[in-house]
């Protein structure tokens, strides 16, 4: 029995002394666990006819020696805040994983077979409707910003586990490795351990660096981690590595660089190109299993689980609710009420957190980081780790809200669409949207963020257009459980609303109406404020319309337009400062189908720079063309 | 006058040695020149009432340098093929950039205040509106993959010409930039320069590495670049340091790295944090002119350009035609369909190149690779800067086809995003779409692409079901100035079509009619297929359907589809292996507006592993669905 004492450092002020008791198991008996390890993933791969188990092969001694000698976790708890976390970023050797679930005693043997079948959690890629998934992996390259999440949620709520991401050296050409590398070192998050299967093949063909390892360290170490180089199917130098990173490795994150053959331990399949995401026919599978037939004297692993935490992380008890102070017409930008809410929704609830990616000053997130520095994160410009990370912390219980520019969201698509199959509770916030932004040109508009949030399933979309209702969808943002997104506008708008009014999910205001109105202005945000110099101007021609706030996007009220077309004959214009294609003006569509007679006004090619109300007028959607679109309507 | 021999090597098999004449700039003529840049920079943004002086004035000086004696240019031809290239990756520094082409005859002076007015060519963020400017910036960390672009067109031309790619320090945490980084060394583009101006402070704060010029440094170096450290504004410094890098820089890319001040040259400006993106107010204009106001003793800037190419890269002449070749009935998958198609196409016309992240072998891009090795790219997993490289080659007037599994297109996004805004001529193609993948699971399935193509403007999006459509419609992508976008199908599915049959962007085929149809199923892709069975079983019930094949979703034929449900009582079903929003059915909406009722079936949820007939039917897209949703609309 190894005694250490092992001193964790926290960014947030917070030192933790831990002493932690090593029970090492045996050699052998690890190398048996391999052994069986790569026996599951042969007969799980071939039993479903696919899969890849030369994936599985290469990587599973050091996935013995991470699960059966380093990580500390109660088989029987996956909920225990104290068990250390493992997350499997080369998502394609799912059934490595689910097999060191069956050796770990998690699931039964026989639940292995059922992988990639219809009815089975154990899908081709892991996902989280296994509890001990946090994040759902197989877009490469992700599984290491999620693992520094959990890093950095260990930090906040001082809990000593570790976090561990094995990755495959193919994807560790992905930018947001090199991303969430440079934030662990900024961060010093030394409770965070990469190991990098570095067995050369990709599915195509060799890798970029193929079995340099060196060159793999000596990256990281230029990324300011504590690296070592192993043969990744030597157990004494595996294990030797673990403890050289808690004896040497500071207050840096820890990568273990391994170098591995792929296919190891199958004659047929090893350093064979050609065999990626291939199963073994059924044929060939008894002769590769005789490959693996001589078992290693095996002790019986004993896990060796952190007793739960006497404190837990906070949680909110029952409903967050925030008051609302603001003045009818004063002039207010939605993405300073957003800071402002956040403030207030932080103060209810420990869990809120805010990511930022150095836009803080104009999103105004800062000011939960000038209100509670240890609630707020900068992420620095790197929006795929930021979003990434961001899964982490909710898996481990946190509720993060991310900001940056909507434009720059686009950045992580492939990050929010793993967050949706995820199921992370995730807030984002995209400033700036639309034309409206003015000078600063078409990089800076988001102008596609609303065609991308709506199609991940469950999402939902809030779209304010005054501080008083940027403020109460913040607080039903923060209640709902899942992801949400919220547009905010970068200029000042006037306070439409009173301070008590609500506003749920799935609703819509009317802001405009009379008996006698001729058509629907349907419209969001800035646009909101367009239709009702519309409603004005029109009225004063004795033309009155119906004008709707659309808050909600997704899901939109379709009840409410639905009887606001039928009050106005069936006509329906849609103002909305985002392309035509994919945002508001589609929602409705799909809210009113052949029941209504629908005209959008929304941006239908690359805008220019200039003032904004010049390109409001030129692009189309200011009041003079929602003027317009009524009179030829009628 | 310096002559020397520079060798380059091209990893394509071709050595090129040229004479270089340097002509070098006079250091006073340089410094006069950075003096003159910082002027035009904080007068522009004055008098715009808008920008980022500050960013200018830190990479003033290197921004001299390279403009006024590294780079060979004609300023009367910003066509020449021998011309340097010049990125701005931090766009947000586009005056300074605007000043250098005063500064270089190639604007007229009085232009620059025309900087950011809705008229102007002259940007927020610089954009291809300008004949300089390769693509647009502004989104940052994007700048060094286009600048590969350019550099791996260069080698590929067998032409001279560098790429120089001036990116801030702040940017660097984009991991965009490391995977320009791994693949500018593993493709040996020494014909690649770039700077990286190290002020220290991003737009909210101080950047991760501050001023920590060796951490840069080493970063580069660890990922197989030459790279060197400079004071930023020590004139002897940044010149020697480009002629090292030409003499000791081998076969590698170059970097500079510069340690900078933040508004260098204006007191007030100097390292102060809260001047990110603000002009000078006008009535601090003149005490900062004043502080400039000593000219050097300079020179007049005599460029120095290279002869336009006796040889210029390979254009087609006329259009371009393919033919095919495929049996009715036979079974191919349109992804294999597309490998040949690509294959064709590049006989005809040399300028068609093709990319593809590690997915070659399913995507089929690997039969270009068989057939004209020099004409693909193997970019690893890094879809970013596989996008971004594209951007650069198509700038120097590549036709790059760029494919990967439709999912893993999201992660470049915020990259295809900017290639609308760069008006780029790209192909995408995007393998594995939809749930019909079957077993790998939703990581894998691409759900969400429709959605992001359709927005972008300009763009067309095609998406073939059988092999005769896709080569017909690689054709037309080829010969279509502009980005397309392709979707393509995993499994095998029958040719439908003779081979004769063409298929222009907006249209669609007509599968399945007779005079008593009820309903319209529109499809497009695997859903075809299904479709059919449908029409096939509910004709057997005496209830005949029109079917159409809607193989082009943008522009969709809205005529077609409005003929059709015209002659079927104006019921249409939409069926799409796609999610519920953004797709296939968003599209048909809005084409046939409340001319017809429009039923949806499309992914609802995200969906689980499972056989791909399996998938089909549990999310209600298969025939039976089809049938279901055919009887309950009559």
């Amino acid at each position: 029995m190894v005694l250490a004492a092992c001193i964790i450092l926290l960014p947030f002020g917070l030192t933790l002394v831990e002493r932690v008791e090593f029970m090492p198991t045996s050699l052998d008996t690890l190398k048996e666990k391999g052994r069986r390890l790569r026996i599951h993933s042969l007969i799980a791969t071939t039993e479903a006819g696919s899969g890849h188990p030369s994936s599985c092969l290469s990587a599973a001694d050091v996935a013995s020696v991470v699960f059966f000698n380093e990580m500390r976790f109660d088989p029987e708890d996956p909920h225990n805040p104290a068990n250390d976390r493992f997350i499997l970023s080369k998502g394609h050797a799912a059934p490595l994983l689910y097999a060191a679930y069956v050796e770990a005693g998690i699931i039964p043997e026989k639940e292995i077979l059922t992988l990639r079948h219809l009815d089975s959690d154990l899908e081709g890629h892991p996902t989280p409707r296994i509890p001990w998934v946090d994040v759902a992996t197989g877009s490469l390259g992700q599984g290491l910003s999620a693992g520094l999440g959990n890093a950095l949620a260990a930090q906040m709520d001082g809990l000593a586990y570790n976090t561990y991401v094995l990755l495959g050296d193919g994807e560790c050409a992905e930018g947001s490795v090199w991303e969430a590398a440079a934030l662990a070192s900024y961060y010093k998050a030394s409770n965070l351990y990469a190991v990098i299967d570095v067995n050369g093949l990709g599915q195509s063909q060799h890798t970029m660096d193929r079995f340099d390892v060196n060159r793999f360290a000596e990256k990281f170490r230029a990324f300011g981690w504590f690296a070592l180089t192993v043969d990744g199917h030597n157990y004494v130098d595996i294990v030797e590595a673990f403890e050289k990173c808690r004896r040497d490795g500071n207050s840096l994150p820890r990568v273990i660089v391994a170098k591995t053959v792929k296919g190891k331990g199958v004659s047929m399949l090893e350093n064979r190109e050609g065999w990626h995401g291939k199963p073994l026919p059924r044929a060939d599978l008894d002769k590769a299993l005789n490959e693996l037939s001589q078992p290693f004297a095996s002790d019986v692993f004993r896990p060796n689980p952190r007793p739960r935490p006497a404190v837990l992380p906070g949680r909110a008890e029952g409903s967050i609710e925030i008051t609302v102070n603001r003045k009818l017409g004063e002039l207010v930008a939605t993405r300073e009420a957003y800071g402002d809410a956040l403030v207030k929704l932080a103060d209810k609830d420990t869990r809120i957190v805010a990511l930022d990616g150095d836009t803080k000053n104009s999103t105004y997130s800062e000011k939960l980081m000038k209100a509670r520095q240890d609630r707020f994160l900068e992420m620095f410009i790197a929006e795929q780790n930021m979003v990434g990370v961001a899964m982490g912390l909710s898996a481990r219980g946190k509720i993060p809200f991310v900001s940056t520019f909507a434009a720059f969201l686009t950045r992580a698509h492939d990050q929010i669409r793993m967050a949706g199959v995820s199921r992370s509770n995730l807030k984002f916030c995209g400033s700036h949207s639309g034309v409206s932004i003015g000078e600063d040109g078409p990089s800076q508009m988001g102008l596609e963020d609303l065609a991308m949030f709506r199609p991940v399933p469950g999402s939902i979309i809030l779209y304010p257009c005054d501080a008083v209702s940027t403020e109460r969808l913040m607080a039903e943002a923060a209640r709902w459980h899942g992801i949400c997104y919220i547009r905010t506008t970068r200029s000042k708008t006037p306070v439409l609303y009173s301070n008590e009014v609500l506003f749920p999910i799935g609703g819509s205001k009317v802001l405009r109406r009379s008996e006698r109105d001729c058509v629907t202005v349907v419209a969001a945000g800035i646009t909101a404020h367009e239709a009702l110099k519309a409603a004005s101007q029109l009225e004063a021609e004795n033309t009155p319309i119906r004008v709707i706030d659309a808050y909600s996007v997704k899901p939109i009220d379709g009840v409410g337009l639905l009887n606001a077309a039928k009050d106005t004959g069936g006509r329906i214009v849609v103002v909305e400062d985002h392309y035509v294609e994919g945002g508001l003006g589609d929602a409705v569509l799909n809210a009113v189908g052949n029941r209504a007679r629908v005209v959008k006004l929304a941006i239908r090619e690359i805008p220019r720079s200039g003032p904004s109300e010049a390109l409001l007028d030129k692009y189309g959607i200011n009041s003079k063309h929602i003027v317009d679109a009524v009179k030829k309507l009628m």
